[in-house]
This record gives structure tokens, sequence and C-alpha cells, in this order.
């Protein structure tokens, strides 16, 4: 068994840790290729969907909720982008995939933080591959911070 | 209020259908860029996952697993790539959205139909943008046929 360091993510409770309940963890990701962009990490590790149990599904469904509420009346973003894919998992030759999802909230307006705009130049399509991180580590800290206060 | 082709797929039963429960019907896409891609579509007219009842939820979840192990244990797929975007509905000025996910097996070992092996080149990546259709009209038939009789 390779360390798992979703794993550790889910009990270390870092820095950049948003909100949680019995089931999951939040995380503001530190890529910020969409503004808001988080990611759900399962504390238990579990490999896919299919394996999880009815209260982890409920737990789940309860968080998309809060988070879709938030990005959408706090960060004003118009619709979420929600995927579970695990492809990263399969490079090595033993796959030890640890259940995550990630949310990429999509806006049509311009994103106003302390009078920059953040344009989602994508909006209406696929989110974008490889989009490099809109902001830096200060940013970040805001937009952490309005989200943390606006999950409360 | 615009007419919804979701809705009308969910109701008129098409040729694709692969299978459906009480909240969900299920589509063979037409777009095979991964062998066996299938879209899921809600049977009730809702425009993002927080608005899910939770038996509409539960609904989701049990498709899930039936799915997954189909793929697995029939097409030989080693994992799922899940997601819920909805970004086509928002570029219209009033957009309508209608809830569905669409899900894309992946594959470690070429799928082989007939004789004829289809590689998954980006395996362990982000399933490609815009990635070409990999079957013509009669092995979309008989990949449904195949999924038909493994999800019964």
């Amino acid at each position: 068994m390779n360390t798992c360091n979703f794993c550790i993510k889910t009990t270390e409770k870092g820095k950049w840790m948003l909100t949680e309940n019995k089931s999951w963890t939040v995380y503001l990701s530190d890529e910020q290729d969409y503004i808001g962009r988080c990611i759900l990490i399962l504390k238990r590790h579990c490999g896919c969907l299919s394996e999880l149990t009815d209260n982890e599904w409920m737990d789940l469904k309860n968080l998309i909720v809060k988070l879709e509420q938030c990005f959408k009346s706090i960060l004003g973003a118009e619709l979420c982008n929600w995927s579970c894919l695990l492809n990263s998992f399969y490079k090595k030759p033993l796959p030890n995939p640890h259940l995550h999802l990630h949310v990429r909230p999509r806006y049509k307006k311009p994103f106003n933080l302390n009078g920059v705009e953040y344009i989602d130049e994508e909006f209406a399509h696929h989110y974008k591959l490889k989009k490099r991180n809109q902001v830096g580590e200060e940013e970040l800290e805001k937009i952490f911070n309005i989200l943390k206060k606006g999950l409360e």
C-alpha cells in the first residue's frame, strides 16, 4: 500500500480547509483556474463513487447544496462544474485511488476582488484544461476568507 | 420557456436508451470519444445538482453503481470519469438547463470489438476535449447491445 496524500489531507485539516462534514473535507484548491475552485475529499480511503456508503452519498449531497449556494450567492457564480475523475492515480503501476471531486464555479459576469476583475473567458464552454492559476497567495487568502465566512 | 430537448429524450425513450429508473434515463452517447460513454438525464426538469430531491440523489447512486460495475466487468474499463457540467445551456440568453451527467469509461488495456482494438490514448490523464468519435453506426449498435445485455 502506498502512502495516501489524500488520507493525510483529511486528517491534518490544513490551512486551506474550508469546511467538512462527517464524511467529507473541502479544501480551496491552490489551482484557482476558476475562482473558488475546491476539492471535496472523502475522509475514508475508497477508490470509486460506486463504493460510497449511502451515508457518505447523502453527506456529499448536503455539501454540494452548501457549496453551490455559497458560490452563487457569495461569489456570484452562474453555475458549477462538478467532476469526479481520479485519472492521475492510474499513472502508477499499482494505483491506489482516493475518491475526491472537483468543483469549478463558472461566471457570466467578472468576479471582482478588491477592484481587480477576473473573467471566465470560457463561460458556457467546457473548463479549459491546464488553464493557469488566476491568483497569487494574497488573493487566494482573500477568496478563502470570503468562502469560509460564507460557509459558516 | 424554451422547449427542452432533454425533457423530450426522457419521455420518448429513444433508440439508444440503455436503462432507466424512477428518476433517471441513461442513453449511450452518440459521441463515443471513449467507448461506452453514456449520458444520465434526470426525468424531471431541474437545473442543478443542488436542487435534486433525496430520492433522485439515491436513484443516481444506484445507477452509478450499476453502470460502473457494468463498464468494468463487461467492457473491461479500469475506472470511470463522471462529470456534471451543464455549460452549453448557458450559451443562450435565457438559459434553461436540464440536469444531466456524463460518464466516460477509461481503459488501461485496449477495448476489443470484433478484432478491432480501441485504445484510450489519454489513459491516466484528463479526457481529451473535442476528441473525435471512435466508432461508426454499426459499432455503436454493437456497443449498445453489449451494454444493454450487461445492464439487464
